[in-house]
């Protein structure tokens, strides 16, 4: 600490030791929530710790999946549950992905409410005729682990934070003798009438309830145990069950299951809980999940909130992330900039998920329960956006945590009945979403660096059994024919070049534990991507299974068969593991410069843009798809011709126009996380272009100095000279006090400690 | 055994000793199946071993739930899935309750094709368009642990056979290269297509499947894990998924699950496994259950038949029976008798079954995972029947087993929300079937008769918590009015009388304990059958909140309000623990033995049999109906009035008309062994009239001798002189050479071991 403050004192001091006069701000402070929750950013505002399993946040709507086509695609922007631009919260339910661009989730819906009793959410317009409520931003507040808003239909103070199991809810009432929890099962996000397949709920005494919800949907099979504490004892409750087949209540009959009767399940039920408040009182609520069992649930909520401090719980959540930020401390150009970078920071240590009890134990692919042991269990690897930049960012950073995230894989791959390595899983799902077998890309990050805490042999193992799958999306003609044939399977090029880079990434593995033929095998498959490139157009381009390629043929179109989330000009670049071959491929040098040009300056046709998932027309610079993942190595590219100085323009560039201190900060989904991978490696001037080997290409950094404390016990610090928002150029870069004549740094200098002295200039360095 | 032989030498030898030239078969093999599967009876003719677990059985229809109106209550024929007029199989299911009057289970159906592959299982009338097949009786084989039919429209040959948790099916086919094992799991009893809630399977490798199915209904949240073992490999396998609504296809539309595709899930699925056989090639499948993860099913089949020995099962199973036979070694008349009499063993040691894992594991009625610590853990409670003679019975002959249902019982207090003892329960669920906490018989009849390794004090707070749920069938009215009110709930003159029995029994409890005031209290609770007996009409009457009795009344209206399961007339004589004051009530003993006469003598009009649930014309005498169980202890109350003899000729005409070696020879429901309780009670001579008590009264023995083999080590031998069809009247009892002068034997005088002789002629002993 003392040597980096040395190193950095003729800038600015990190801590307040030399700013006596002025208050400074705890780094966490500079986490704001409500960035990208305005249209595509698909983040939530609401409270969670690092890496927590409750996601605590309030939902501004939720429409249902079979009303989406009425909605015209509506549905897709309740992602994480809440649209800033929306006046009315219906409640406040305890997951939610953060950034995703497909969804899930949204458990366990709670609204406090007074007067009438109303089981319906209403609607936006007409919010009087439910029980959501008005609200304005004005009263809202969005910090790590803390949010609070007013419900103004109700008088009601609303707070939430968590634990990194339990959440916890004030409400502060008016007074009432008219005062409601409501408690919506039905509720969801991404939801349908027929999701929910089962729900249960046990009133054991006058405050406690436990349960579960079991859905369907993204997650095929999904579980949800809860146990929910409340401060006050409930007067009375009710419950309302909207099944229309509910098949067999029989001696149920004998009930009256609509009042006070403590033991109800079905698909569809609501209930409430009745008490009187004074003016101002509070009721807290203590909410706490498990994977496993009520029973795990109220023991996860008695070993981390044995009590009914909410500040105290608020509190140890922001000093967790105040920990987990500390890993990098920045001196920026202004507060945006910091803002932007503790925010990214937030955003990537959000996902994966803790998923286990505190006593290690959780449900597993095969529906039985399993015990982490020697690891944390983590879930939600959205990994087809992960791979690229995210757990690279985690082998600096979060090496323990990368290291349990992959025994979490590998523990995904035992259980898996197609032997099969994550590719999207959450909660005990494969959901197969997107493409690749980007698990082994991780592996192989985390093994070529040195961060392997795991069993590698097995791991290989894994990643071999994962990539010839033969059922899974193409593999078995990709095997056969060298490339998977748009005929046989759509998205055939997009494929076709992830595979083949998953398949270098094998390879790395191989040669790093000295299996000679294995190595040898897979660098023969990970040159797959020859085999789609088409020389007559100088694109990667769909082929058929009889050797020809598809036409026609619009290398724009990004809804042309053969790719997804990109057009062939995006993931013609797409060959990260070796962009010489590519630049050949491409006619040389020169020539890829002016391919790379065109991508970026460009003018696409709007009938291009249109029906364009997941990004907004600020996601586009040119034909630059920064809203979607494939292009993400792209602007580092420069790096391999004699212009790197464009790499450095382009990334302050983007930097600049794709993320922003504001609700609609966000130029595209975050991506749990990907997104903001990417800026904090861009920020600080490194770039993993090919996750699976120990380079990062360099770029432009943005901040005026760094240190990144290291769970070694070293200290990598970075230094800008003659830094400015228009000194975007690298004129010099010094490590350790050696010049560095390369374009890249590699895992072992970070890693080793030390500095990185970027010298920054207005001018090219041509 | 050489003390009883000696005693009965005389008579009859029980081995084969005296009888070198003759083959004596075992007692199991007395076990016919068959008897009650012919309309109301409701038992299965397939394999199971003592309480076990699984119960693998042939179904030949199951009409479901939402087409009973059309088909007229053709469902309630289905409640073990067998009716022996049928014509066609329709597969073998692993769970079936026995002889029930009301249904759930038949999980799993599984049935060998061969030819075109046809899922659906066809109608009785057209078995060619669906898996079912034609069967006759005369290929078909039940025994005791062993099931064999051919299945003629494919020529196959089933047997099954089981261990406690898994059934063993062994099919030896044609040749054929189309061989299919159907696995049906939308397949059940007491079905609807809305019953399952979710079904789950995964084919591990070519030989092993596992999964697990969860269903609503009867039982409200029910979920079976198996485990599914092949002995040949897989050649090739399939599944279809039927559900009108599977919400989110989503990205598993990137594979063909229809075909080798090994993990299926959905509301509807069936699936089929194909093999190539030859001629007489034998498939095996052993097939595992569990209540907690197809981990713990796996292990249940790997720890109960670690091979592939179909012969070595069932014989294991065999002497499983044969040793739970040999507690009661019977003389009879005949050889029907035995028959009867191993049967109706038989039947009385199916419920209630095992219900956990090898390992004490179970799913509670809480949902969460419990171990069964120093017990075995047992399910399916069907109180309402079973408190009344087969529990005493087990007193006797299954004491450890009793004690262990005991503990099962306060488990599920402990688990349950209500804080109440099982009234109906089945698989971790209440059902809540029929009236009463019958519970509190069951546990005062362990303590008073010193079978009580349970905690008493334990047990008395749980008979205490469920007498008094207040939400429960009208206890609040009966706490506040001293009967249920017909117009606050229904049956109420059935539930006063149950209640106050119950009380009695609590009572009787709380005496032994020494618990004075808990005793006063509930004694005073007893007496409440007063309250409801109508001295103008001389019946118990349902009667008003407003104190009057209700109008009109017709005491043999079996479908009158007030009653459940019997009429006034036969209700009226419900007050087990007091018969005295039910005399001095009815206006003394002659007056009370013409109410009996009559009972027996009258001609019941068409009118009130008519939509009798439960029994068949035969199953009345009279106005009396065995076939319902309010009626059980009636024959034997003449032993209150001067005129004992009447119960002895009653009994024996019971015995005689109610239970015969044939099909259709159950008089009704065998309601999970209490008609056969009631049965080995009355051939050997005697009854618990009101259990809870230590007496049993006397009837008429009709065996010729029998020898108690008790656990404890003694013996109790019955001899009877003079024994035959016509003498049907006890001259004499002598208890250990000392004649008695009562009407009751006691359980000490029982569980003392020593000989009990009954002395028979052909006249009454006025």
């Amino acid at each position: 600490m003392k040597k980096a403050i040395a190193i950095l004192s003729g800038i600015l001091l990190f801590t307040a030791a030399g700013h006596s006069q002025k208050v400074v701000r705890k780094n966490y402070e500079y986490i704001n929530p409500i960035i990208g929750t305005q249209r595509m950013g698909h983040t939530y505002p609401g409270a969670t710790v690092p890496f927590g399993s409750v996601q605590l946040s309030p939902e501004t709507d939720t429409i249902a999946y079979e009303l989406d086509k009425k909605y015209n695609g509506e549905a897709y922007k309740y992602c994480a549950g809440y649209q800033y631009d929306d006046p009315t919260i219906t409640g406040f339910s305890h997951t939610h992905f953060s950034g995703t661009g497909h969804s899930d989730l949204g458990d366990f819906l709670i609204m406090p409410t007074t007067g009438a009793l109303q089981l319906n959410p209403g609607t936006a317009a007409h919010p009087e005729k439910g029980y959501r409520s008005r609200y304005s931003h004005t009263s809202e507040s969005a910090q790590a682990n803390y949010y609070k808003v007013k419900l103004e239909d109700y008088n009601i103070v609303a707070e939430l934070t968590t634990s990194p199991r339990v959440g916890f809810h004030r409400y502060s009432f008016p007074k009432s003798t008219d005062a409601h929890i409501i408690f919506d099962l039905m509720a969801g996000i991404y939801n349908h009438k027929e999701k929910n397949v089962w729900t249960f709920v046990r009133v054991e005494n006058d405050t406690l309830i436990t349960g579960y919800r079991q859905t369907q949907g993204w997650a095929r099979t999904r579980t949800v145990y809860f146990a929910m504490a409340f401060s006050k004892p409930i007067q009375k409750y009710g419950t309302r069950n909207y099944d229309e087949n509910n098949i067999y209540k029989g001696f149920w009959r004998k009930f009256d299951q609509t009042q006070n009767f403590p033991e109800v399940a079905g698909r569809n039920l609501k209930m409430y809980f009745d008490f009187d408040t004074e003016e101002n009182e509070q009721i807290q609520i203590k909410f706490a999940l498990s994977p496993v069992s009520t029973e795990g649930a109220l023991a996860n909520m008695r070993a981390e909130i044995p009590h009914w401090d909410f500040d105290r719980t608020k509190n140890e959540g922001q000093q967790l992330w105040e920990k987990e930020l500390d890993k990098i401390k920045v001196i920026t150009l202004n507060e945006d900039d910091k803002t932007n970078f503790y925010t990214a920071m937030y955003h990537a240590f959000i996902n994966p998920t803790v998923y286990m009890d505190t006593d290690g134990r959780y449900k597993g692919l095969d529906q039985n329960i399993h015990t982490a042991v020697g690891f944390t269990n983590y879930t939600t690897f959205s990994l087809w956006d992960t791979y690229r930049a995210l757990h690279p960012l985690f082998n600096i950073v979060q090496p323990k945590r990368n290291s349990d995230m992959i025994q979490s894989m590998l523990a995904h791959y035992d259980q898996s009945v197609h032997k099969a390595l994550p590719v999207w899983s959450h909660y005990a799902n494969e959901n197969w979403c997107m493409i690749g077998y980007h698990a082994v890309s991780v592996i192989a990050d985390a093994i070529i660096k040195g961060n392997a805490d795991f069993d590698t042999e097995k791991a290989l193992q894994a990643c071999i059994s994962s990539s010839n799958l033969r059922y899974y999306d193409g593999i078995d003609s990709y095997l056969k024919f060298g490339y998977v044939p748009e005929d046989k399977n759509g998205s055939s090029v997009s494929k076709t070049l992830e595979y083949a880079y998953d398949d270098w990434c094998i390879a790395q593995i191989a040669k790093k534990l000295g299996k000679a033929d294995i190595y040898a095998k897979y660098m023969k498959r990970s040159r797959s991507y020859q085999n789609v490139f088409d020389a007559n157009t100088g694109f990667m381009r769909p082929r058929l299974s009889d050797g020809s390629f598809k036409s026609p043929f619009d290398p724009l179109d990004t809804h042309a068969s053969g790719f997804i989330e990109g057009n062939a000009w995006n993931y013609s670049l797409y060959v990260p593991h070796d962009p010489e071959a590519l630049i050949q491929l491409n006619g040389g040098k020169e020539k890829f410069v002016r391919h790379l040009d065109s991508l970026f300056t460009m003018t696409l046709p709007d009938k291009y843009f249109e029906h364009t998932e997941d990004i907004t027309r600020d996601g586009i610079i040119g034909n630059y798809v920064h809203g979607n993942e494939p292009s993400h190595h792209v602007a580092y590219l420069y790096n391999w011709t004699d212009q790197p100085w464009k790499t450095q323009r382009r990334i302050r560039m983007i930097l600049k126009a794709m993320y922003k201190p504001t609700p609609d900060g966000l130029g595209g989904n975050d991506d749990t996380g990907q997104m903001s991978a990417w800026y904090i490696f861009s920020t600080l001037g490194f770039y993993p272009v090919a996750p699976g080997s120990d380079q990062y290409a360099f770029g432009s950094p943005s901040v005026t100095g760094a240190e990144l404390q290291l769970e070694n016990g070293k200290t990598f610090t970075i230094t800008t000279k003659n830094q400015s928002a228009k000194n975007v150029y690298v004129k010099k870069i010094i490590l350790n006090g050696t010049p560095l004549n390369r374009h890249y740094i590699t895992q072992s200098e970070i890693m080793n400690g030390g500095t990185l002295q970027f010298e920054m200039s207005g001018k090219p360095k041509r």
